[in-house]
């Protein structure tokens, strides 16, 4: 079993790198905050007697060495960058269960026979930094180091002289680093396992995604004089399509979900029939399918509007990832586990994008979830609590176990 | 008859203070601009033989003196401040139409019984400084002087300030001139008289509006990990009331008018469910008891929607103004001066707020339209036909003139 103050102890630790009033943590990628969280997490890894390998975008993996070197490592991972307005536990709990699950082997002395690697990912939010979960995207091919290097924040800062400036631009060619397989725990950020009262959720897969940006064009008129039977208002079309995503979504549970998250109208003023409204739509689906078919039907549905209403709109995909199913022998470790310990469980779906999913591109991989204060993430009260996190690091452990040997 | 080139050029003169790019103009409300466009007016007032009196909230009164001085004046007048990006037309109009009367009567050497008076109103538009239609608010009591000494810009600027620093604050108090009628020549700013191919608008009246701030209170939460059925998603909600707003207005025809303008999303995040949404609501009417139904039937649905579900919500009204009917003897003039110089002609409801509707409140009050390109205004790219503007002053000459007694 693993020590869950000690966990607790450095989480609060870390947390305290760029805490916020709220008590939450704001640490974005590539800052002196980030660079000081790094320091600390590869000091404690030092301390724990691993050695540490960077790679040339910035992912830190700390390596426990095994009886057999020559075996690729059971890695465990997750990032410690956060949101501008993030939490204590998102991705930062998941690297810091590994530390815990090392430090407890070095306590107990448990030699494995494949090493154990510790990871942390380069810019897994993508808030300051596009594409979100970047260096674990860069490792596993999905996008080229260049287009990583490339990208600026809004002061026109790259990843590439940012990464230098905090010291953390690596030599390891990234991808060049052998994984035996992953595993992830991360806080659900949902509220499934707190709505069921179960402390570990065994996540099988992650939902796919697409993303999409929306713009329906009528024309802005001054909301007295013009008739109601004249108008072409751009935001009355545009509930419709709204309403419709998340009817989409509801066409196919319980994985189906839709979301318009962002609307931006123009002008944007009280008297002013709106001439052109942009929004952003979500579709996810765990079956690429079912996600392929909500596309297809959206897709219908803003053709229909289009004719019906006469005005003009165009829907471009940004953004697309299929599901990820995780390995049977990985989703099998993280449930025997949780089995084993007695803890409550169910499975969960994971609904949101982790570095896991790029894992899984090269290794076997699973996750595990456990609860949060309400299913919030990505918000200075983002809250879990200590007995949850410190099943969710027994379980980490005792699955890291059975894939490395002992 | 009036002189249209004349006043064409006029228009165009003082279109080039503040002039934008794309043709508009911008010529905020007590700003630099806005005195060299009243110092223009002005002066092209005393070279037109009026005496000039300006008030404490700045509006400008130019007399031509009748035979029987003791007589109140016949009146004409409107704005010369803009929207930031407003057009040449919308206001100007009015006071270089009221100025292109006195110039005729001056050319025809036609003395007037009772005194004739141009005059303009201080910040109608209410772009820089809130309420609307100041100058003719304070003027007819709406609200009192100090509090729109008191309203400040977005730099924290006040209307008592700006108004001293352009040398436009006069010593009259407001209201205390007398007022025998008041015309006022405008663009439609709608698109009505286009779409039915009118040249001259009879307005025998003024929509009463109710403005609303509703706002719908969710829960913010990630997109991907929150199943469809425990989600508080504010917008979705929202989108049922924006829609309502526009059948409410369908429900009232000819004149209801329902319209949502503007919205602002918590946290406006494309994967993230709405926490929050804020809506503007904008009905009208032009009969104050349906324009009550409509208010009472938005009230309804909100409460109908809240318990539906189960979000909190708000809906305040933040301005109210009763419908404004304009007097039979002056709506009665306007129709005959049309009907005697053959232009066609139709009646067309105000459905945007005017000086008049302030004025009419002490006076007998009336309206002429004119067409405007596409009914816009309220946008760089507001035209109107030069014909159709002389048409208007001609109508507007000869009512005045009906009123004032050759
Ligand atoms: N974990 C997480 O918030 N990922 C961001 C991408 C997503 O919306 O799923
Ligand atoms: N004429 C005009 O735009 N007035 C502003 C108030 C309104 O929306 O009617």
């Amino acid at each position: 079993r693993i020590n869950g103050e000690r966990l607790w102890a450095s989480l609060m630790e870390l947390a305290k790198i760029g805490a916020t009033p709220k008590g939450g943590v704001k640490r974005l990628a590539l800052t002196d905050l980030d660079k000081q969280g790094r320091d600390l997490v590869v000091g404690w890894g030092r301390e724990a007697g691993m050695s540490i390998t960077v790679d040339q975008i910035g992912n830190v993996f700390m390596r426990r060495e095994g009886r057999n070197p020559a075996l690729a490592p059971i890695m465990t991972g997750s990032h410690i960058d956060t949101q501008p307005t993030g939490g204590k536990f998102d991705g930062n709990y998941g690297v810091l269960a590994g530390l815990e699950v090392v430090r407890t082997l070095n306590d107990q002395g448990i030699e494995t026979e494949a090493p154990v690697e510790v990871a942390f990912w380069t810019n897994e939010e993508g808030s300051r930094f596009v594409p979100v979960m970047m260096g674990s995207g860069v490792f596993c091919g999905a996008f080229s180091l260049e287009t990583a290097y490339a990208a600026k924040d809004t002061e026109g800062k790259s990843v590439r002289d940012e990464l230098a400036r905090i010291g953390y631009m690596g030599e390891q060619v990234p991808g060049q680093h052998p994984i035996g397989a992953y595993f992830e725990t991360h806080i659900e950020q949902g509220p499934v396992l707190e709505d069921a009262d179960k402390v570990i959720g065994v996540v099988p897969a992650v939902m796919g995604l697409s993303w999409y940006d929306c713009v329906v064009t009528g024309m802005e008129a001054h909301a007295g004089p013009t008739p109601m039977g004249l108008r072409k208002d751009a935001l009355q079309v545009s509930t419709y399509i709204m309403q419709e995503v998340v009817k989409i979504a509801n066409r196919y549970p319980p994985y189906g979900r839709g979301t318009v998250g962002m609307v931006q109208l123009f002008p944007n003023s009280r008297n002013v029939i709106p001439g052109e409204v942009k929004f952003s739509i979500d579709l996810r689906n765990v079956n690429d399918e079912l996600l392929n078919t909500m596309h297809e039907e959206m897709l219908a549905f803003i053709d229909k509007t289009r004719s019906d209403s006469g005005l003009a709109m165009s829907i471009e995909r940004v953004s697309y990832y299929p599901p990820c199913p995780f390995h049977p022998d990985c989703v099998g470790a993280v449930r025997e586990a949780t089995a084993k310990l007695g803890y409550s469980t169910m499975d969960v779906v994971s609904g949101a994008g982790h570095d896991a999913i790029y894992a899984a591109r090269l290794a076997p991989a699973g996750m595990i979830f456990v609860p949060c204060k309400d299913g919030i993430s990505h918000n200075e009260i983002e809250d879990a609590r200590s007995d949850h996190l410190e099943a969710g690091c027994n379980v980490l452990l005792h699955a890291m176990l059975e894939r490395a040997k002992i």
